[in-house]
């Protein structure tokens, strides 16, 4: 059954740049691991918003996903902290679609 | 251009039916509004999740957004404190679809 995994970012506004930019090398990596199905990016338009970045992203079930984030899980969390970004990532089943 | 609105929701454990009774008429009425295109009502997997309830739809402009939110905004704070849910609405648009 899909999952639906939606990370919640709080990035500081100095260093939105450099996050998108890593961002983009991150993706590259995303989309190679098993059962990926696709995602969508998002930064908010509004410059003061308390969540700057949200990434949706669909995998084909749950153990795929904790097996593509269990081998990226530890450089990205030592880039995240250097950049000072809080995330909140957890995984969703769509209850409605409307 | 198409705007995408982001609700990151809190609910109280003891609230989240009630929460997801009252969103079924809260979404039924979202979708007769002018520029409405599409949503995905998303609810954790995990129990213990810190957001547990996401909302991600998308409309065909910010005009047309805050037009319907005008309308909707002050009956769902109402309902929203009387459930102690918080809730954090931003526009985003995609940066990366991937």
């Amino acid at each position: 059954m899909p999952v639906t995994l939606i990370n919640v970012f709080v990035v500081p506004k100095d260093k939105e740049d450099e996050f998108v930019k890593w961002w983009q090398d991150v993706k590259a990596d995303i989309t190679k691991q098993p059962g990926f199905i696709s995602g969508k990016f998002h930064r908010s338009i509004k410059p003061g918003s308390r969540f700057n970045f949200i990434n949706v992203a669909i995998w084909d079930n749950e153990d795929v996903y904790w097996k593509a984030y269990d081998k990226s899980v530890t450089p990205m969390k030592a880039k995240l902290e250097q950049l000072g970004v809080e995330m909140t990532p957890a995984l969703y089943h769509v209850a409605f679609e409307y």
